[in-house]
């Protein structure tokens, strides 16, 4: 059974190495791709998805997960070996259903329409990418229709960035989320004056900001030997093996916090991938389990953490060091600016109470598009429509709207509710780690974020994909994700900078 | 016969597409790769090599080749199909012969080896590669031996990097070349006294350099558009598309000509992978036909064109515009430095003279190594010992001596006399294009580089894989390569500087 055991492993590392090729050719894609290069790097990306792809289907693979079965039975559930079994047994089912040649053509139309998407937001003009769209939502459509879904089909697009999640729960916890954030977004409005954040606003250096992320990814952790920060149009995390994770980020020359926090989110994700166990990789578990334990990494550090006092105690100095300016502002306006609430554009520079507001019209939205209910043409009209309803803004353009994501121009349909549920999730997360790290907020203050990573690792980084969510949580938290201790926590902190 | 042939092409291009990402991964692990990352790329890099060699040696693409023979006798020689049946054959042949777990494992030791390398060079030390080394040559013998050979254990390895190329002709033609040479540097260093380089040293800013070599690509045409410019340990070139060739560099921040005739230099192979025919492009066909060709057209950019009067006449103003200290230096002697014949430590920085010694003693190393007359342990020794008898000089250390070259770490044995060849294919190109450019020295005295890169183009460039460097020398010389040009070619360039 050894044998068979090792065959199978060694088989399947080869199409991890094809996928961590693929992420290469994502990376260099954002990163550094000549403008001409584009249809030769789509045209690669399809091929080797496709290949990939191909690889994996193949009935020697389920024919082992057969053969493998008894030895997977004989060891405990949560074991490497079959962790590794039962896993990619639920990948496999997942992609026979699949037709090679689909995920080959997915993959080149995402690729072609996250050039075409960096063309459109720069002109802010919607309706050059709007024919990319269109195609990457047929070819989605079409590869959830591979599925069986008892909903809607919805469920399948949400499965494939959250496995076992469906539309009814988002719904329902979104449902009930919704009213009180509305109201709590409306109180604090009407205190709006209690918090001035023009401290965050001005000229600030480039190279000023790239140095103080870099230290503040120092400070929560990030190690730059198994990483690196580049620049790019949309922030974002990949990684190539956990020894190579890395994060981008993009500046604003106006604003000092979107950079940071941005950078912070990502190295929240990136800490994630490094803390999987290295025994893992080369194998289908050496990745984050899901984006919803994802984004509540990255959520965890950006805003929890990363917004928090005890974190700024510390940090501030270096702020002001490198930014004499704010040798004048206090750290307590300094904090409050960080905290402001107030209705903006863009979802990923919005505060922590608006911004599930971002959130949940995006989910809206999308499920309109994938029922068809409506079209892509449409969509310009529709998302100023929901702004103006939920955050009283119209966008001037659409780079400030409808253009402003990169996730579309890459087929991914049915990733924004994991932003939300994993802000959740960061929350019970945290308060988990509080319990069991009584000093944890004094450590935060004096610059020591070591034992809540090291927490984080032992109960959710070192697992990689051997536990769902569900799982997770169970052997976490011992309850599920749950949206009340969030909406109590954005209630605490904003009700004491807002005095509600 | 049409659909076997599109069948036959769309299989290839597949491997073709596989060969371009790891290609993808090469720059990667020179230009940003993380120090840890460096063990996962490996496996990645031996898993993409060997699966593009286990597709390209299936059983099919024979059935394919023999089922196409009639359609390729039916059609021109220089067709685009009939070229790549008839070097996919010849390819096919030779790949056949190889395990593909052998080509995984040179590949592996190959990103490993460069790795170590790397460190053993900043360490100048060694025993630090040693072992690497000995592994390498250990496989690219095994290698080597896959094929059947008349006269040397060198020739596979030679004809790798240069298709149909033997020891025997290239010992031939360095046997012919050496006592000329030996005595033309004899002859200089009497009279070294003609030439004063000091100009060319002192202190550079590293980011005027940069700029510099930058307008210095643009000069000759290459296209930023579809290509790109990092740094690297060791300077290369390499391509993932004919829309997508970058180049490396690295800086002396104590010498000016150093980056900026290395920048040159790769920007002449960069126009040769920028003029393939887009025709080409996702074939096997789609690369430059073989390195004496290369090395012809990154030696004639950097030296024949690019340390003559007609391109200083033109470019001077712009270096002096940047490094003002050279308002002070006339033309005539800035040329004159820049052509200075002197021995020295490092190959890619000497001069054009004494260039061919550097070339003449690897070339006898690898046979001794590759042999086995000569171990590995021995190498710095023997290199030494030979630097003092060619070249009057010895290496202080292992970086200006043995390390200094990255072929061998990437188990690169039997490329470093396409360098010398190339050179003097590139004299016996630019004479005949000089023939049908009477204008040519004026149109570079004027900068206009753009019928010379154009006639090349013609003439070399589009034609990619399509014919062996004989063949093409034959289309276009109508003589085969000869020393004799590039040996007048000196005496003139060089008599005349020195007086002789």
């Amino acid at each position: 059974m050894q044998d068979t055991f090792g065959q199978f492993k060694a088989y399947l590392a080869r199409v991890r190495d094809l996928q961590m090729a693929s992420a290469v050719l994502v990376w260099d894609r954002e990163t550094y791709l000549p403008p001409a290069g584009a249809a030769a790097r789509a045209r690669q990306l399809g091929s080797l998805s496709e290949m990939a792809h191909e690889r994996f289907v193949d009935d020697q693979v389920g024919a082992w997960l057969a053969a493998l079965q008894p030895y997977e039975d004989s060891l405990p559930f949560d074991s490497d070996d079959a962790s590794l079994i039962r896993v990619a047994r639920r990948d496999y089912d997942k992609a026979r259903r699949v037709p090679s040649q689909l995920v080959g053509d997915l993959a080149r139309a995402a690729s072609l329409g996250q050039q075409t998407w960096v063309d459109a937001r720069q002109a802010a003009d919607f309706s050059r990418f709007q024919p990319s769209l269109e195609t990457l939502v047929d070819l989605r459509l079409a590869w959830a229709e591979c599925f069986d879904y008892e909903d809607s089909i919805y469920d399948p697009l949400l499965d494939a960035f959250e496995p076992g999640l469906t539309t009814a729960p988002v719904r329902r916890i979104f449902d009930a989320f919704r009213p009180p954030l509305v109201d709590l977004v409306a109180a604090i409005r009407e205190r709006h004056d209690r918090v001035d954040a023009s401290c965050l606003t001005g000229d600030f250096d480039e190279d000023a900001q790239w140095d103080l992320g870099l230290q503040a990814l120092k400070l929560i952790g990030y190690d730059f030997n198994r990483g690196r920060q580049d620049r790019a149009a949309h922030p974002f995390t990949i990684h190539f093996s956990s020894d190579d994770v890395r994060i981008t980020t993009r500046f604003d020359p106006h604003n000092i916090a979107s950079a940071l926090f941005s950078s912070i989110h990502e190295g929240g994700h990136a800490l994630y991938e490094l803390g999987v166990s290295p025994a893992l990789d080369d194998t289908l578990l050496g990745d984050g389990a899901s984006m919803v334990l994802h984004e509540s990494q990255s959520r965890l550090f950006e805003n929890v953490v990363g917004r928090s006092r005890p974190f700024w105690r510390h940090f501030y100095p270096a702020l002001q060091a490198r930014f004499p300016r704010f040798n004048g502002v206090d750290l307590e306006t300094f904090y409050r600016a960080v905290n402001q609430v107030k209705p903006s554009f863009i979802r990923v520079e919005a505060d922590e109470v608006t911004y599930g507001l971002h959130i949940i019209l995006r989910f809206e939205l999308e499920e309109a598009l994938v029922t068809r209910q409506l079209a892509v043409a449409d969509l310009p009209a529709a998302w100023n429509e929901k702004m103006q309803a939920y955050l009283g803004l119209t966008p001037p353009d659409d780079a400030l709207g409808v253009l402003q994501d990169i996730h579309w121009s890459g087929g991914m349909i049915g990733y924004f509710p994991d932003y939300l549920l994993g802000s959740m999730l960061s929350v019970q997360l945290y308060a988990r780690a509080r319990a069991d790290l009584p000093d944890l907020e004094a450590q935060l203050e004096r610059g020591q974020l070591a034992p809540l990573r090291q927490w984080m690792a032992d109960h959710v980084h070192q697992h990689g994909r051997k536990f769902t969510l569900d799982e997770l949580a169970d052997r976490v938290l011992g309850t599920p994700l749950s949206p009340d201790p969030y909406l109590a926590y954005l209630r605490e902190r904003y009700g004491e900078i807002y005095g509600l």
